[in-house]
């Protein structure tokens, strides 16, 4: 058992609507800090990728090309082998 | 000067897009490799940030309401409270 | 059936990926342009909305808070008393 | 004028914060369901261009090729070749 959490018998009643004191009200403060500190690191990294980017602008790179770049490799090479077969297709039939 | 880096006078010229091989090839995937390993890091704490969020709902807590309580720590108190004052106002005025 | 569609047996192959040309590629095309048709009344749509929004800024409304009321009131009304009655429950647990 | 807004000395005092009644609600109100009307028309919009989408699928068209097309004919041509060509070129430096 996470030791964040009591053992059962002192988990809020069935809900924990009926009283948020004490116990309930510690375990739900924890959860929020907890998620606070997790978005807070996950906020910390989005500004790493941008400053990541920024240098790659800085060194001459584009840096949307760059992002359509990392979306495409996340993706199965014969999915995307495909999809690009028939996006071709569709492109030609309605000339774009 | 970061490491991943050439030093200036291996820098692409003005734009990489005459040729991108060599250095500048090399220099775009170190770019985009550290950019996918940071994202990999950001995907990570999203998965931790749901789990604590399921490990808080299956205490009986309502993931909707916490979700409210971790937005609105993160606004001004004063601005919070101005702005609850104003929709307040609003709502008697439009009765919802 | 839709005049825009054909009738059964001139329907594309089983797969368009095949052949698409003649009546396959006037068929895209016809719901391209259908839908691109509705995409442009839909973002006609939104600049009303927008101007809408500014006109009431103008007379000294608050856009922000507006947007609430009109997201408030989408709400089922018995819904939104059980939410706002748990999520002043988890404020004052929490002290937010 | 726009016939919905008040002439002007009757608009609410420099900000509506401080009585919220008779006029100002009027005009609240007014703001609201014209904004209402017009979500529900995008909203109906929306619902259509589903439906042509769901049509041309079962028409056996690729819907997510579909919005490409849709989203690729909305640039402008050149800067979508130019788009195109970097794109190439950094999927060849990084092979993908």
């Amino acid at each position: 058992m996470n030791d964040d959490l009591p053992d059962d018998d002192d988990l809020p009643r069935t809900s924990p609507t009926v009283n948020l004191e004490g116990l309930a009200a510690d375990q739900l403060r924890s959860f929020i800090e907890r998620i606070e500190r997790l978005e807070e690191d996950k906020a910390n990294i989005a500004t790493d990728i941008k400053e990541v980017y920024s240098e790659a602008k800085s060194s001459g790179f584009d840096v949307k090309i760059m992002r359509k770049i990392v979306s495409l490799r996340k993706k199965d090479r014969h999915e995307l082998a495909e999809e690009e077969e028939l996006l071709d297709l569709y492109r030609a039939a309605v000339g774009v």
